[in-house]
């Protein structure tokens, strides 16, 4: 069965599509409204694991609408949970047989819900599994910690591919460097760096 | 690192044993009353699956409270999750870095909330991990499938060792036959009678 896992070369994705691996054949996928070249980050992630690696590029409109609720909102949770909605409904219209993203028990989002989960495998006829909604953090951070050379550091200093290094680009060309930091608070983030240990 | 899974036979509880396999040391537990010796169609499981096996007692008293709460309520739901919840505490006592179970995106019963795992992952220093709890029913169906031999047929006459077995003699021995098919709506269940294909 061809599997499509939402790829972002962070730890989360690499895990879930590690997991995945011995039961589906395994793509990973990222999407992009190219606008920076950060996608290929997850295309030199996805290499060194020896993964194929597809690209999706989504309308830049979701960026535009994204960012403009990140904005009024002075917080990115509703702007990213759209932009990963799209993002799994895209690779639900390609030609796999199942799709997967890397979400966490604790991660408030992106979330899918058990309602929404539903409502994509019956409008676009594929099983969508997210393997690490079971997991909470300690377990993915071992699991990361035995398997997978990682990178950790702040957001912007990690060479990532989800969709908030280009939000963030959007954002700063749309409405300039200080409205990034008001809506995006520090955090870390991490990259799967090398191959499978 | 060393995880218990809390097993039954029945394929959910497999497939999870199987998605983890690659990343534990699995063990098999299945938790038993003492009441019926249908936690023998668990271990038959898990030795045509080559997995080492145990069991744990579990006090006669928890079945005794499940068995009161079934025929009060007039269904299973709040029995079964109450004995679910003590099968995970016991386990998670034993000397296991990480604990499982099968439960699954659409179950109802059991279910773990999100709170409930944490709780269990701070009192115990375990992590608890549900890798089913992002798959809906096609999904595993589809993954046990091309994965496993599987028996279907109604509860009453599938060998699984899940608690429900000794539940309801433990409630026919108390109140009679008629109350286990008072309290037991016919559903099918399913047990992994095969090797890995």
């Amino acid at each position: 069965m061809e599997l499509g896992v939402l790829y972002s070369g962070g730890k989360d994705s690499t895990l879930a599509a590690a997991l995945l691996d011995g039961f589906y054949d395994v793509t990973l996928v990222t999407v992009s409204f190219g606008i920076t070249d950060d996608w290929t980050h997850a295309k030199a992630a996805a290499e060194s694991l020896s993964y194929p690696f597809e690209t999706i590029e989504l309308d830049e409109s979701v960026a535009e609408d994204a960012v403009e609720t990140m904005l009024d909102d002075g917080y990115p949770r509703n702007g990213i949970q759209a932009v990963h909605t799209s993002a799994l409904e895209a690779i639900a219209e390609q030609e796999f047989d199942a799709i997967a993203d890397g979400t966490r028990r604790d991660d408030r989002v992106p979330s899918v819900s058990r309602a929404q989960a539903q409502s994509i495998e019956d409008r676009h006829d594929v099983d969508y599994v997210s393997p690490l909604s079971g997991f909470g953090r300690s377990a993915v951070d071992r699991l990361v910690a035995a398997n997978f050379e990682v990178t950790a550091g702040p957001s912007e200093a990690i060479p990532r591919a989800d969709y908030e290094a280009e939000l963030r680009a959007l954002l700063a060309d749309r409405h300039g460097s200080a409205a990034v930091t008001d809506v995006f608070p520090d955090h870390e983030q991490t990259y799967v760096s090398g191959a499978e240990k």
